[in-house]
């Protein structure tokens, strides 16, 4: 770990005392999300020091000019980011015509912050002395509405300590805003209209290009000890992406000056574009009648329902309570999986990197979370996400040179399209189709909701064998067929042959889609493969993806009795990661990349990413061998790393190993790890926490409809427990070191396999095991 | 080819008749330089068509911004580009008010260009129909000077037709220019100053970042009917980056109003920063004393000079002369040899392609031609240029992890710092470091001079041997060392294992450097070794190159009898290029990279490439049964590649396809094979095609110290000539289909092998064989 700054607490993230060397990094873990907007803690009031101001919108990205080096045809023209949104949270406090800056003050004291999981609030208080010597205690609360998506709440008060003064709050909303990541310091954001009143100020401003537009809004309320002042500005300042209206409000010492400000945003994914005003209007009509303390009862309520299902706890291990509580709360700060045009950008509302795009991530490891904690429909719409993208993902592989119908699914995408252009991966990571396909696979054991099947999930499924039967050439030199020049779910291998988890990926794509051709062809009209209408899908079209699976060739020693991740890996020199000098870590910061990719090094599980997908395929001891050879080599630099390692570590009873895997994933971000939480949590592998414990530790399974467990508890612990929603029936399961519980909601009973043994657990009873 | 517009002539380019679809492909193909500077051919009155304005200055570049996708480790903070320079040669003419505009015309006839290679001018005339209906003849001729190399004279002469006319010209400099190739329009170049008197105008203007400092400078002359007038300018504007001076000269019908416009450039890697005017002045007192027609005597006889010594004459194929001869002025307008600062960039003054970097062609494929054609010293300077950046190839080694001293040349660069940041280019195509020692290896080989080695070159192998041997890995699988993730000269190829090409080229420069080591420290003082004094070359570390080298790994197939390109070439699908649809090529332009990575296709020669290098090394039918292996796959979409297939193909005896091989390097350009020819020249695979004639045609090689000649002539020809100067003797070889004719310029004869037999030429005399 790299900082431990954070106070362990089970239900909150807190800070105590200021210092400018953690803000950037607290603005990423302190950050907001309700799922269609989200921002990083950037303080309201001005702050002259360093920091990454951010604030996003769900959907909204912008298409950025990838025009360097060589041009490689196929490459797609841009490069998508998100956006940082405009500023609705700033509030400039002027205190005797002194500004408000931390960076400024004379002395900073009882600084603290605090977001609060249970009920899902940010507060930020503390006492400054200013340069003018005034002394001022600060008590700033906000929260982004479940209620009301389209809100965000501040309620930001000031008290003055040592005397009298005057303030003026100058709150504003602002569209002149850049993204960090700007090559050019260029702005992406385009003035529309601006407009106000004495308490209300708007922003229209559109995207370059890509043309959202956004009406960003405020409303004011002022009050002195809590009680409404019906004031209206001294000041209005208005340019053309820029709204700021100031309040004067004078207090004695020991009074209380407060301004409530509603924000946030309406966009035109969701209104009229013309109408985006009325459209704020309204949701501030909504929230003004209701204020801050009706509001923010609401938001506990919604909060308290996800925990009730989400939740897990741990007994005897704050830390690791308090890392998987983090992580379960940022998932749904990101993704509610109300909307199907959304998914789930690895770093959600806490930062800029990797664009906010959707990644494999997605169906490799947020899925299973969503499942077990959401109803069926949030899984469905991940799912439908990618239905709906079929068209693009064919254009896709259309643009790679494959044909008839043939669908590559991109590796980074927002609306569908590819858009990242280094060809190691948006041309070669292909095996990001397979997980795709394995996505289907995971929702139907899961659910047993087979219609979607027939109903989307069989044309994708077709689409992703044609990619792979065309994809594979055949190899007269090893009379099999071969996939060249692919990058696996290691990254730090490029343009290898025969990366074994890939072509391990194909086959079972190949075969299963042949398998759920004729599953529906049997068991529905043939109308149901309605694909096969439009390109005409052949018996001896299935028959060459079966001829391509029989035949796919597999790299393998039988000096170490394993599959080799790719060709040649035996090449390599192969020194443990153990028997390197720890100045050479992490690799991709001290390491040049050719020299990463002619070491044995693995970011993360790729062969054992394959033996956890398909854990079934292999025996107990072929896992022990695979892991035994391949995890020494691993350096986990992907935040998707330890998560697999742990589960597999728990499998094989390793429960040290297993627990040290947990909490490197579960606590990533909170202890810096990877020295980069300034730029944004680590999102969608906080879904791989959550697997650690349920899938590691409860060992969780799903085998033939019957959920399976074999529990372990990490000597650490006392106990820990956790719910899944499993085909509409809630379980929950404790587990402790003396045995395992369960209790089961609902009025129908439910078999469950606890160590291989069947069980079956009754509504309302308790069962211990 | 794509197109044959250019009339063939044996001494000029050629073009007839106006066609705006030909224009950019002109000002490529009519281009001037002096190895100073350069430029496109550009009109120098307006032109609002489509047109690519392109003037540089040789060694002026800017280091552009690379921070796009996913940043690695070691890439270098730019990438340079060759900057459009500030532009000296605009001439705004305005006839009774119009602004004349190619463009815009009612009708232009009689449009003719001539690029005269063997004078080294440039000119074209025109008769145009304005829409006032004015009709004027335009003449306008210009060069850069070989004499004086910051000067361009220009004398442009309009001629009224049907009524007396007012013409008005303005000429300009103008450093407010842009690139092509910038992404966001921005500019280069940071104005500093203008001055301008009644006939000079003068802009100084700096890079931004670089701090190139560069006056452009113009001296204007007018006249009426071949007569100086002594007018000043009627109007004159300055901006902060122009200076234009507008003269008014009314001529009557059949009478010509004429503008000598001399200009160019003072650059601060010359002169003082703060005193390019004064030199600029300088240059024009100079010019201006002796006026356009002394000026243009003085051109004729540098380039008489210049072809005195390098022309080939092909006897019965006029295209085949005029390609052979375009090849040779443009490697003459591009580097003469005279500053070791300079080298060669892919595209000359031709374009910006490539960045008007230096690249691993000029050893492996230029410096045969300056050997040959130019005195030592200036093959001395192109080596020089590699020794005085030993230093930077020494960090740039350090930036990928290599230590003590190991050095790897960049790739792509200006100053000896890398400065392009593809990972698969900068990090992997090591095998340009292979071309540097064999560079040395080829000037010692030819000019016999040693000197070179104790003085500069041991250090450079020294530090090419250490990063070799630290390259090479050992694999316990193989029980050899292998070389593995690298980029070989086929670039259709990235990241394989054991590039067939690398791995001879690093054994060979391991053994090469360990006996110059021993020759020095044998023949000269150990001082020479200067380079162990600083970094402790010891015996032991020679010991390590040696066993690199014994027990280095080449991929082989028993079956096929053959080197293999590299690791698993044998698993691809073996289609020949012949069998594949001709729809599909070029396959830069229709294939994706992923496609072309996995494919047999080959860009340009790479184990051949290493039989061209080291064909001593190999027995005849060791090269066909390569030759027939690996040509068959090859898609030449390299300009560098048909020459030495040319030469391979004469030495196997197989003429009709080295003839075909030669066209198309002879005329790659002229005749537009690759579809770019609008983008600029290529440059250095223009000394590849003299290689296919002098090496191929010829059979020249040097032996032992002695020249040896194999000469053979296509069907399709007379007979062809060369000349060679060779250790200062030079030498004119004549071969016709009934035999070869030697003459020997000097007083000492000369001993030459000629089809391996020994023949001694006296001076003065001829000997035919």
């Amino acid at each position: 770990m790299n900082q431990d700054y954070i106070i362990p607490e089970e239900w909150s993230i807190v800070e105590e005392g200021f210092d400018k060397n953690r803000v950037e990094s607290s603005e990423s873990l302190f950050s907001l999300g309700n799922g269609a907007m989200g921002q990083r803690a950037n303080f309201e009031e001005s702050y002259s020091g360093p920091t990454f101001q951010g604030s996003y919108i769900a959907g909204v990205y912008y298409p950025d000019k990838t025009k360097v080096g060589w041009w490689k045809n196929g490459y797609p023209e841009y490069f998508a980011k998100v956006l940082n949104a405009p500023n609705w949270i700033g509030i400039d406090v002027e205190i005797d015509g002194e500004k408000l800056d931390l960076a400024r003050c004379k002395e900073i004291r009882a600084f603290r912050r605090e977001l609060n999981m249970k009920e899902g609030w940010h507060r930020r208080s503390f006492e400054a002395v200013l340069q003018n010597d005034a002394e001022v205690r600060v008590d700033a609360r906000r929260f982004l509405s479940l209620e009301q998506d389209e809100l965000g709440v501040i309620y930001y008060e000031v008290t003055p300590l040592n005397r009298d003064i005057n303030i003026v709050f100058h709150p504003y909303v602002d569209a002149g805003i850049t993204n960090e990541d700007a090559n050019w310091d260029e702005k992406f954001w385009e003035p529309v209209e601006t407009r106000f009143s004495n308490r209300e100020g708007f922003v229209v401003a559109q995207t370059f290009k890509t043309h959202f537009r956004v009406a960003t809004y405020m409303h004011n309320t002022l009050f002195r000890n809590e009680e409404e002042l019906a004031l209206g500005p001294v000041t209005t300042e208005s340019a053309d992406d820029k709204v700021q209206l100031s309040y004067e409000v004078p207090v004695k010492k020991g009074e209380k000056a407060s301004i409530q400000k509603l924000g946030g945003y309406t966009v035109s994914m969701n209104h009229d574009k013309d109408k985006l005003i009325p459209a704020a209007q309204e949701v501030i009509r909504k929230a003004a009648e209701k204020g801050y303390k009706t509001l923010l009862e609401a938001q506990k309520e919604a909060w308290s329902r996800i925990w009730e299902m989400a939740d897990i706890t741990i007994e005897g291990d704050v830390k690791a309570q308090q890392g998987i509580r983090f992580n379960i709360f940022q998932l749904n700060q990101t993704y509610l999986g109300k909307d199907a045009r959304l998914n789930i950008g690895p770093k959600g509302f806490t930062g800029e990197k990797y664009g906010g795009s959707t990644y494999w991530d997605t169906e490799a490891y947020c899925l299973p979370f969503y499942m077990a904690t959401k109803n069926q429909q949030v899984a469905r719409n991940l799912l439908s996400y990618r239905y709906n993208q079929l068209d693009k993902a064919i254009e896709n592989a259309e643009k790679l040179g494959f044909r008839n119908g043939a669908a590559l699914y991109p590796m980074v995408t927002m609306n569908g399209e590819e858009c990242h252009n280094e060809w190691e991966i948006t041309f070669e990571e292909i095996h990001r189709n397979g997980a795709i396909a394995f996505g289907i696979y995971n929702y139907y054991r899961y659910t047993g909701d087979y219609s979607y099947i027939p109903e989307m999930g069989l044309e994708v499924l077709i689409g992703i064998a044609r990619f792979w039967q065309q994809r594979a050439t055949f190899s007269k030199a090893r009379n099999k067929y071969v996939i060249l020049g692919v990058t696996g779910p290691n990254e730090y291998e490029n343009n290898v042959n025969n990366n074994w988890y890939t072509n391990y990926m194909a086959k079972w794509c190949l075969e299963y889609a042949a398998e759920q051709v004729e599953k529906v062809k049997e068991e529905y009209s043939e109308d149901h493969i309605r694909i096969s209408g439009k390109t005409g899908l052949s018996d001896a079209e299935i028959q060459r993806w079966k001829e391509v699976a029989e035949h796919m060739y597999f790299p393998y020693s039988e000096e170490h009795g394993i599959y080799l991740q790719q060709d040649g890996f035996l090449d390599k020199e192969l020194i443990k990661v153990a028997d390197l000098d720890v100045s050479q870590r992490p690799l991709n910061q001290k390491w040049s990349w050719d020299r990463i990719l002619r070491s044995p090094y693995i970011k993360q599980a790729d062969v054992l990413q394959g033996f956890y997908f398909f854990e079934d395929h292999f025996s107990r001891s072929a896992l022990e061998k695979h892991f035994d050879f391949y995890e020494p080599f691993t350096v986990h630099e992907s935040s998707l790393s330890p998560c697999v390692h742990s589960i597999q570590a728990a499998l094989l009873g390793r429960m040290e190993q297993a627990y040290a895997f947990y909490l490197r994933t579960s606590r990533l971000d909170l202890d810096d790890y990877n020295r980069e939480v300034k730029e944004g949590c680590h999102i969608t592998s906080m879904a791989g926490t959550w697997m650690s414990i349920v899938e590691g530790f409860g060992g969780m399974r799903i085998k033939d409809n019957i959920l399976h467990f074999s529990p372990k508890i990490p000597g650490q612990w006392e106990g820990y427990s956790f719910k899944i929603n499993f085909r509409g029936q809630v379980l929950k399961v404790s587990v402790k070191s003396g045995g395992t519980e369960f209790v089961l909601e609902g009025d129908k009973a439910l078999t469950v396999a606890v160590n291989g043994k069947q069980v079956t657990v009754e509504p309302g009873n308790l069962v211990a095991i």
